[in-house]
């Protein structure tokens, strides 16, 4: 079987490939439009330390909208339930940087990984302990999942997403504005310009996701990080959610939670299986990796992967 | 394995059974509004022919927008992928009979479980042929599925259906003034309230909900019925759209694809394993059976069924 | 002064004039599509009986959308006050036909002029008389006004109505699922269809407006048709309301209570001054006939009448 | 007919001074809170010099929403038509601190007496003189009309209004992510809550009012202040925009363009006549003076001066 994997993890790899430099690469910051359109990464993490990999594997990237997974279970760990006072788990059907939904349902987003309920997620995950320490814990959290104390922020893509982040702040001060945020808005930006600017290879990323294929536990490290029915809720969340107004074509070609973030990364996850990262900077009009979307969906096919057959 | 689905099944009917009596039956017609409301039935369904079951498994209940799958299983096989011309295949993020969305998006329904999209599926299916063929269709093709020549339609479900149709009069219309109905809104109309007012058992549901646990393939008479990326799609539009804006919900607490009807109705499918059919009138305010929710949760946690686990 | 006024008619008219052809004419039925694009005629009446004129001024058009103020007086006449239970009477900020504001506002439109506004208004004034009784009052009330007992509704066009009218059925239907039709769906929009294709001259509508402009009172028969203050607020829904999202932009250039109909006619109203209909088919992108603004903007600053100056 | 309109004044009064103390005060802000709620002032400037007044004419308080008029002039004066580029000339049909239209019209307000369409004008008036000199040049400008150099921001509500001003900073930085602010949304927004924290009297703000009465031109002074059209163009969008979702009750009731604050106040033009300013502390639901609005309406009725009648 690890064999059949590995050679899914080549197959999926060379399907994709021919489809390199299509879609756009992110440009809205510098630091983004600049990287290689041609990078291509794919790395597979089972529970018993083995990574599948193809191509670009070892080159960090900006995870982007990726890291609203790991926010949303740091602050389930935290918090608890009472995170659902602040955001919903429904999908929005609207695009990742919405606000009428906001306007009429009280300043509570509907999920948390549309830009403005990870904001409201983040904001929770701070609870009064300013944001150089929940920046600590998030960076500690990645490193410690990937066993690479290396993993860090790029520094430039931080100041570029502050510098850019207009609407992010609207949505901010709009939550704000109904009392649907504890901290001060640039506080709470402060920490989620950040965890959208951590740079992490797809080895790094499939080998952090983990957890969430095993119930919560890191099965490299024993640590039952988050209860099993919070992996659950999150899963069902990313299933959903995790590609805003194009979740439901996610869904059907690849069929497992995923999340997918304007660097070009993909973090999947398949329960009881393992944890897929997958890196390719051109996006379709979605904003999902073009090549890691095909990649992922041969993958799945190749596995017998897809929940939905 | 086989013995612990039956236990599994008792189960979840017992633990569920408390809560009979809970949640608001459905009154907008008066066919509806008689229905006992401490009925329940709970039935699986698996690919051998075996049926496990407790409760009232044996007693007609009206499936309502649970038809919509059945709809959208046949207009796929008739129209292929022409069908999506006409409706999405995404969440709405809005309540199954909202008209919003509809403007803003030329009058093409988000997908083909919330009302609007249902109308424009059936619409389609039609074809030309009229609406009494259509029916036929419709009632030939689940009779097949249940082995069971009986399955009818309630007339006086389906005439009160249209006395209080003006919503979906209206949505009709809507369509139809953008050009996205093929039929007059009467004929599209007169399907479609009549596919709501079928009666069927949960265990003949149950048994016709297996073809998409199998890839399409019905188990018992051995048809491939649809493609089988036609049934993952059906599946992953179930799990991501069946239970309006209470999917994400839904899809947490059971983990499985699912369609719920205001009769008190849900369909469950498990891929690769069965299909679970289960009833009780009372409603939550999603309009969901309260205690069919509930012993669905059960029984995928004790099957081990949840796809997000 | 009175020579002054027949002056401003004149060169109202010769300033529109090299206007003539542009614009485009509305063609979503064939009987509109076909009217001689070069028409144009301007009449002003007053109180003591003179109209001034010119142009096309005795050739009937279809007086479309300029029928909801005629209905909208007649229904505060029957009804008074208890007509704003089915309508409101703000701005709605949408296009004529919008159905999202009736979604949120529990099926009742934001004004008498829209169109779900206007049907609300119509299916009041039925009052349980039945549509013929109902299009018969109307009629007679536009002959009265105009004493012209010539003056009809054009079939073809009523059945044109009829024919293209889905998105009006959606709004009827719409606010039937609220509530708030009190007649069958197809017997409000019977009588709104006929309304809508009552054909009209310039001298016809110009002379039946005219009580708009005296305080409810007919000056020519002497007869108290509405009481003041209704008529004060017809005028004031009129200027804030009467060409949909485009009335700022005409309450600006014209500064007068207006109504537009997509057969070009406009009607306006100078308070205790006089009535002015113009007619010529092109419209601007905003429904509204082209060198009818024109000429209604020229006249209303050379007579004075802006009320914003 | 001045001594009719000082009588009008007085009746006026009169017949409001009963509803005293009715309403709710604004208490969003402390400042605003404290303010005695049985105040009252009404002054009616004519352009002659004369000034009929009843009751509390020379008390400051806090124009807040008032100031958007005024700030709208500057704008035009400066920028002219180029002004339009950022904030439309239409009613919004929602609440003065609606998101929504913003996001499907790309960032451009529907005008500029809605809190977003207020801040556009603002940024643009600001010019990229820094705000020091914005607000110089408004002071100065209200300063001049009124004949009175003591007129002066109060510092404790433009502190307030700035701590609480959560929703106006989700306005400016949506708009700023459109591109459709100029000029930093913390430069913008400090304009603009110093603006609303001016504090004025009825009869400073009757006085300040009489250009747009004139024309444009302020007739005490002598000096055109801005072009004739402007002056129309300002008093047609107060008429139709000028109390939110609740100016076409204004427009039936009063007849005569107005812009109403929380603060109490409303600033009323007649055309041609004068300019009257009321003040009283207790606001309708729609925010809107309930004895200034009373008051307002029967002195329209009884100086005959409503363009409606």
């Amino acid at each position: 079987m690890i064999a059949d994997l590995a050679r899914c993890v080549a197959e999926a790899y060379e399907v994709a490939l021919p489809h390199r430099g299509k879609g756009k690469v992110a440009d809205y910051i510098p630091a983004l439009a600049t990287v290689d359109p041609n990078r291509f990464g794919f790395a597979l993490a089972l529970p018993d330390g083995t990574v599948h990999t193809a191509g670009d594997v070892d080159i960090p990237f900006s995870i982007q909208s990726v890291s609203k997974v790991f926010t949303l279970a740091l602050a389930l760990r935290r918090l608890g339930s009472s995170l659902w006072t602040s955001v919903g788990r429904e999908p929005s059907g609207s695009a990742f940087n919405s606000i009428v939904q906001l306007e009429s349902e009280n300043g509570i987003p509907r999920n948390p990984l549309i830009n403005a309920g990870a904001i409201a997620t983040t904001d929770r995950l701070i609870d009064g302990r300013g944001d150089e320490a929940t920046v600590a814990e998030i960076l500690d959290f990645l490193r410690a999942r990937a066993g690479d104390d290396s993993i860090a922020i790029d520094a430039e893509v931080a100041a570029s997403e502050s510098e850019t982040g207009a609407r992010n702040r609207s949505l901010g001060y709009f939550m704000k504005g109904f009392g649907n945020l504890h901290h001060p808005v640039e506080e709470a930006l402060g920490v989620y310009f950040r965890q959208c600017a951590i740079a992490m290879s797809c080895r790094q990323l499939a080998r952090a996701g983990l957890f969430l294929a095993m119930e919560g536990r890191d099965p490299i490290t024993g640590e039952q990080l988050i209860k099993p029915h919070r992996a659950r809720r999150i899963n069902a969340i990313m299933m959903l959610c995790g590609h805003y107004d194009n979740s439901g074509e996610f869904a059907f070609r690849v069929g497992l939670p995923g999340k997918s973030g304007v660097g070009g990364g993909i973090l999947c996850i398949a329960p009881g299986q393992g944890s897929i990262a997958v890196w390719s900077p051109g996006l379709t009009e979605a904003g999902t990796s073009l090549v890691g979307a095909v990649a992922l969906e041969h993958f799945a096919y190749a596995a017998g992967w897809s929940v939905f057959d």
